[in-house]
């Protein structure tokens, strides 16, 4: 096991009617700007609930924050905060809005020349301005973290920032918002879920005997419930445990004494960039080619995850991995979700050359749990997920 | 799955050499006590460390805390922090050491007549006198969550206080540690920690599927590292698993949004304040009687148990669920842990009855997740038990 430091001081209210103890949770004087993206909120009825809970707050409110958030529509809510003089911000959505907030607690509270430098100059946020959030689609674990990902439409750029400042104050989940899901957000849910399981726990065996556990717990779980979160969003117990398998799957407690990789995000950000695709299904396109080019390095992980989550119990370790792989991606095509980026764009050639150039313009670092992925590799995983 | 709340602030330093980083986790003007027990840590050398680290600061000290934290002994150190005007405080020690700094944490800032109010008036802390510690002996959890168990001769007492302000500010979780534990306590160790799980689980479905896999995980790990512990603790990988094993078992993750039971632990108690059993070893005692007179509320999580812990594919729910109590006994007994009353003391004999008494006589609540469990019932259990 590796060495490691943790703290999440973020207070989850979970479960049915948690919405109407928002109010106990703000600071009695607030100015509370209330932030959500396209507007569904104001037709399942969540907006309504938020705004209640808030009675006898000064509240004002931004809406419009689009998926992948994008930094010039932050930049506009930012201006608002300034003027008006927020106190305390509460993001009610997905994970873009409380990613979008997260910029937003961060830049509110920066004193340098552009908020912009925060992406690209790595500048972890020690102390923002205080959020909470309601969430209203499980999937990224924002509602649990300290980390965002902010989409700049200007140069085709997603970049990640974080800092121990930037955890929500406190998260409400109740279950019952995801019966208003369309199946499209479901699918990239439980997608962008496993995923981030699987990218803290698939590199190689160090020992870490109870996060492995951990994390296998998270996707079985995912897996148990996907089909009857599929077949009914409103099935409040499957719909408890996915929402819950999300927050647990990136709230840092399974990624602590182990080696992470997130190569899958790295390319998967550039697609989303390039071509709009949704953020979870870039994941499921990268992420089979990934591990097969990688096969070596991950096979003794790859069949321990098979044989756990999968219970494949016959074969050799590379016949169990290889398996593994199969069932991963036949996982995601039982929600729905395609698994070759050919299957969403007829205009992928070339996009493997394009991502190998921009991400060696950028400074390269190597990427996965060895840092060892060079742009030539990259190029050829990008190759063999067209 | 049942609604919760979970918050739990307090940060984790784990891992080889972390007790040297204590420093940059205390405040620089801080006037820090640094309280322990019987004084092992001038032997194993964990004292020499950790007055290195706290190099710079202003340090007391105050050592002789006993296992099953005293009172009169306590009110002893509270002198010390009011005297010294003490503004910080370093508990370096197990869960009788952190139980005893807990309560200090609460006294020190509690303004009522008698501190004694504080256990037996059910007084939360909701801000409490800062607190850090180096855990020596894996077993409590009380280095990551808020409560504290407190014992007082006078009165052969033994009870129960917590509070949102009783969380450490940080845990320093070096596993190094383990190896100069002496085999009595690591079998201690994993007995406690097994049974906190079991506490948190072992009461009836409800659909929380991922926190029942958590529960199951922390229990598959303890059951797959106690031999190696056992045989030699200084395996540092081993020893790693069981230290965050039993963290994680009671640092309020898995008992959030299910049934608690914690009869066990409320029997077990009363052993240990009238014979000074080890605390471990009242549960091993009181545990499986208690399984098998609550057989049929519990036999359908006791199969559960059976099949995902001990492996168990054979039988029906009942024969799976009796086999489950086995394996927890023979598991016990491997650790050299004895199940029986009898083999701790010749004078058993009107223990139960003196229970019930004691249990009618402080206000009846009812036991178990069903808070149905009667003094009857308790003086059948702890019956089975001699």
């Amino acid at each position: 096991m590796l060495n490691f430091e943790f703290k999440n001081p973020t207070k989850i209210l979970f479960g049915k009617g948690q919405i109407e103890n928002l109010g106990k949770e703000i600071p009695k004087d607030a100015k509370v700007l209330v932030l959500y993206g396209g507007g569904s909120i104001k037709q399942n009825g969540i907006y309504d609930q938020v705004m209640k809970a808030l009675n006898g707050f000064e509240v004002l409110e931004f809406g419009g924050i689009p998926a992948n958030p994008e930094y010039a529509i932050l930049m506009d809510a930012l201006k608002v905060i300034k003027e008006e003089k927020i106190t305390y911000m509460l993001a009610v959505g997905g994970g873009s809005v409380i990613d979008g907030v997260k910029f937003l607690s961060a830049a509110a509270l920066y004193e340098g020349d552009s908020p912009w430098d925060i992406l690209t100059k790595n500048i972890r946020t020690e102390v923002g301005l205080p959020f909470g959030t309601v969430l209203t689609l499980p999937a990224t674990g924002s509602e649990m973290n300290s980390g965002s990902v902010i989409t700049r439409k200007e140069t085709q750029e997603k970049l990640a920032m974080g800092g121990p400042g930037l955890f929500p104050v406190f998260s409400i989940l109740d279950p019952q918002v995801v019966q208003s899901i369309p199946e499209r957000q479901l699918a990239n849910g439980i997608t962008d879920a496993f995923t981030h399981v699987l990218e803290q726990y698939m590199t190689y065996p160090v020992q870490a005997l109870l996060q492995d556990r951990f994390a296998e717990s998270i996707m079985q779980t995912l897996v148990e419930v996907a089909p009857r979160i599929m077949k009914n969003p409103a099935d409040y117990e499957a719909a408890a445990n996915f929402m819950w398998s999300c927050t647990m799957a990136l709230n840092g407690l399974i990624q602590k004494g182990v080696p992470q990789d997130w190569a899958v995000h790295a390319m998967g950000h550039e697609l989303t960039a390039m071509f709009g695709i949704d953020h979870a299904r870039t994941l499921a396109v990268i992420l089979p080619s990934h591990y097969e080019y990688n096969f070596a390095a991950k096979s003794e992980k790859l069949a321990q995850y098979g044989q756990r989550v999968w219970g494949i119990t016959e074969g050799t370790t590379t016949g169990i991995a290889k398996e593994a792989i199969a069932k991963t991606v036949a996982f995601f095509h039982s929600l729905g979700i395609d698994t070759k980026l050919s299957d969403y764009t007829n205009a992928y050639e070339g996009t493997a050359q394009k991502i190998k150039t921009r991400f060696t313009e950028r400074g390269w670092l190597g990427l996965g749990e060895h840092k060892t992925l060079s742009p030539a590799d990259v190029e050829k995983i990008v190759e063999m997920s067209y």
